[in-house]
C-alpha cells in the first residue's frame, strides 16, 4: 500500500510512519514543521531531542532497511499537495496535519485565526486533491473525542439516530467542543461529511483522546528515533505532563476540581487504530467515525495513579489542584461508546502500573531537562 | 442606533441599510463587491441597473434626506474590519457579507475554496472585531434554512431536546446542507455557538429560507434604488427566476420531481425580521436561534402559482420538469418552526396573487434585458 502521512513529523505522525514502513508499505510523510515553530514561539520544546525528519528517516532506515519518503511543504497549500498527489499516487492518506493544541488556539486572534485557516484548509485540500488526484484513496482522518464535549447523554460512535414526535432520523452526533481547536476538528467533520455524501469519497474519522507514553516497537530501536515528548501546557496531553511532573519533584497540577472524565489510549493502540482502519477501509460514499480509546479516567483518578507509582519508585509525588485555566465543566456525566475498533480487532495496552513505571524510567535520566516554566498554565480561556 | 450592516451592495444588505436609514438610525455598509464580480465573471449579471454603493447612497439621501455611510472593503481583511470597527463602534452588526451562491460554491476548488475561506473569515473576524472592538454590539447574522437540510423529523427552531437511552440534554439542531455554500452556514453556526459560549457575546442567527420580491418602501421611491434582480441559476432565487421565465416566455425551469420544500418569504419581511432582532437584543453570553420564512411551498406549488397568475396576464406560462443539477431529495418531509419572529411581532406579507402580479408588471417593462442562457443550469453537483 502506498501511505501518504500528512503532519508526519508529529507526535503521532512520526511513530505511524515508522510502523507503516516496518509493516512494509511506501510510506510519505509530509510536513512543514508548524508544530516545531509554534512550540519555539512559545517555549514549549519537546523533552527529548527530535532530529528533523530527513535526519529522522536516514537514522530509521540504517536501523531498519526501510526508506521513507520526505516531502516538506504546507498542506494547507493546494499547488504543494497537487504535486505531492500526482507524484505519490497514495491508496491511503492519515490526516494528522493539523494545529493541534488546545490552549494555543486560545491565546488570541492570531492563533486562533492560525488554527482555524491552517486547519480547514490542510482538510479542505486533503479532500480536493482525492477528489481531482486519487478518488480511490482512503482518508483517515484524526478528529478528536473532545468534538462531543461532555453531554448529558451517552456519547454513541459518530451518530445518533434521534426519535422526535414520533418520527425518526439518523444523524451526526451533537458537536460542542471545549476550544477553538477542538471547533475546527467538528468543522472538519462538517466538511468530510458534506464531501462524503456529495462525492462519494471514502473517509474515516478517528475520534481520539488524549494519548500517552513515548515508546513504540520502532521508536525503541533507537534513541533518536523517539517521538516528540511535550511536558508543557501548550502540547503536553496530561498524562505525559503528571509523568514529567513527578520525575522533577513538582505537584501534579490538577486543573479545577479535576473531576473532568475523558478516554485515554496509548501510543501504542494509536498506531493499532490506524493500521485497523487503513487495512479494513471503507466503501466509496462512506464516512465511517469510530472512537479511539481504551479507558476512561478523570483527572484525580489520573493523578492518584501516577503518584501511586511514583511514590513506589521513592519520586514522593504530591497533587495541587489549581485554578482551572479553561473553561469546563469539572464534574459530568461522561460515558462514552468505543466499540469499533475493539470489533475491527484492537487488542488495547491498559495503562498497567508496570506501563507508567517503564514511562517513569525513560524520563528520569533527562530529569535535568525538565523546565518548571512550561509546566504551569500559561494560557487562560477568557 | 448605530448599525453597522456588512454586505451592503447585496440582495438584502442594501434594502436593509436604507431600511433601517429610513427608521432613523446611524449606518454604516460595507462590501467589497465580491458578488458583483462572480455575477459578472459567471455571466450573470442581475436584470435591472444598480449603481454602485457610493452612487446608491447619494441618490438615497437625495430622496430620503437620510445619509448612509460608505466602507468598500473586505470583511476577511481584520485590518480593515478593526478601523471599521474602531471608527464606526457599532450598536449592532447585521452580517450579511457572505459568498450566497449554492451553485458557484459547486463549480469547482477555487470557488468552493473562495466561499469557504471568505464566508469563514468574515464570520470569524466580526466574532473578534466585536470581541477586541465592541464587546457590547449585537451579533446579526444571516444563517438559513438550508442548514438543516430536509431531515424526516420536525426542523425546530436552532436547538433540539434530545432524550436518549433515559438521559436529556439540549442541542444545536442537527444540521446537514445541501451545498458547501450552504455548510459554510452551518460552520459558522458552530463557530458562533463556540463564542457566545466562551467569550459571551450576544448573537441572533437568523435561519432564512429563499427571499423573493423587488419591492420595499425605500426601493420603491426611485427606480436607481432597485435591489439587484437576480434571475440566473448562480444568484436568482427560485420565486424571482420563475417571474422572469414567464415574463420571458421561457418554460417555469423545475429541478426534478418539484416536491422539494422550502419556507419562503417575501423581502419586505427580511426587513422585518432584522428589526425585530435588532430591537429585541439578546443578553451576553446568548444565541437566538430564529427560523426566518412565512411559508412553506414545493417547487411544484410554486411553479402553478406562478403560472396561473401570469396566465391570468395573458403571458401563457409553460412549466418544464428538467434533469436536477442538484443532489437533493425531490419529494422529502419537512416541517420547520417558525414561531420566534411572530412572538416578536412580524406581519406576515404572504405571497398572495396580487403580490405575483405586482412582481410581473414591475418586471415586464425588462422583456428585452432577460438573456435566456441565464436561467438554465449551468453548474452540476457531482
Amino acid at each position: 500500500m502506498r501511505v501518504l502521512i500528512l503532519g508526519g513529523d508529529g507526535y503521532l505522525g512520526w511513530p505511524t510512519a515508522m510502523d507503516f514502513a516496518a509493516r512494509g508499505h511506501d510510506v510519505c510523510v509530509v510536513d512543514n514543521y508548524l508544530r516545531r515553530n509554534i512550540a519555539r514561539e512559545t517555549r514549549s520544546e519537546s523533552l527529548l531531542p527530535n532530529p528533523n525528519l530527513h535526519d529522522r528517516t536516514e537514522i530509521f532506515e540504517s536501523v531498519s532497511g526501510k526508506k521513507i519518503h520526505v516531502e516538506i511543504g504546507d498542506c494547507a497549500d493546494m499547488r504543494f499537495m497537487t504535486r505531492v498527489f500526482q507524484t505519490f499516487q497514495p491508496d491511503t492518506v492519515v490526516h494528522y496535519a493539523e494545529q493541534p493544541s488546545a490552549p494555543y488556539s486560545m491565546i488570541g486572534f492570531d492563533e486562533a485565526r492560525k488554527t482555524l485557516n491552517n486547519n480547514l484548509n490542510a482538510t479542505f485540500n486533503v479532500v480536493w486533491a482525492v477528489i481531482q488526484h486519487a478518488p480511490d484513496c482512503h482518508i483517515i482522518k484524526l478528529g478528536t473525542m473532545g468534538e462531543y464535549g461532555t453531554p448529558n447523554i451517552d456519547i454513541e460512535e459518530g451518530w445518533l439516530e434521534i426519535e422526535h414526535k414520533g418520527r425518526k432520523d439518523k444523524f451526526l452526533y451533537p458537536r460542542q467542543a471545549g476550544s477553538l481547536y477542538h471547533t475546527t476538528k467538528v468543522l472538519d467533520t462538517d466538511l468530510l461529511w458534506f464531501y462524503v455524501r456529495t462525492y462519494g469519497i471514502r473517509v474515516t474519522d478517528l475520534m481520539q483522546g488524549p494519548v500517552y507514553g513515548l515508546s513504540t516497537t520502532e521508536a525503541d530501536q533507537d534513541a533518536r528515533l523517539v517521538p516528540n515528548f511535550h511536558y508543557d501546557d501548550i502540547f503536553g496531553t496530561v498524562v505525559n505532563r503528571f509523568m514529567v511532573q513527578a520525575v522533577a519533584g513538582i505537584p501534579l497540577t490538577v486543573y479545577g476540581k479535576g473531576g473532568q472524565t475523558r478516554g485515554y489510549l496509548n501510543l501504542k493502540d494509536t498506531l493499532q487504530c490506524v493500521d485497523l482502519a487503513m487495512d479494513n477501509p471503507v466503501d466509496r460514499g462512506e464516512l465511517r467515525i469510530l472512537n479511539q480509546f481504551t479507558e476512561l479516567f478523570s483527572v484525580n483518578e489520573l493523578a492518584e495513579r501516577v503518584k501511586r507509582v511514583g511514590d513506589r519508585l521513592g519520586l514522593n509525588v504530591q497533587i495541587e489542584h489549581i485554578a482551572n485555566p479553561r473553561k469546563e465543566a469539572e464534574e459530568h456525566y461522561y460515558n462514552a461508546k468505543h466499540h469499533g475498533l475493539l470489533e475491527l480487532g484492537l487488542e488495547p495496552h491498559y495503562m498497567a502500573d508496570d506501563v507508567l513505571v517503564e514511562m517513569l524510567k525513560k524520563i528520569r535520566p533527562f530529569k535535568d531537562r525538565i523546565d518548571p516554566v512550561k509546566v504551569m498554565p500559561r494560557v487562560r480561556w477568557k
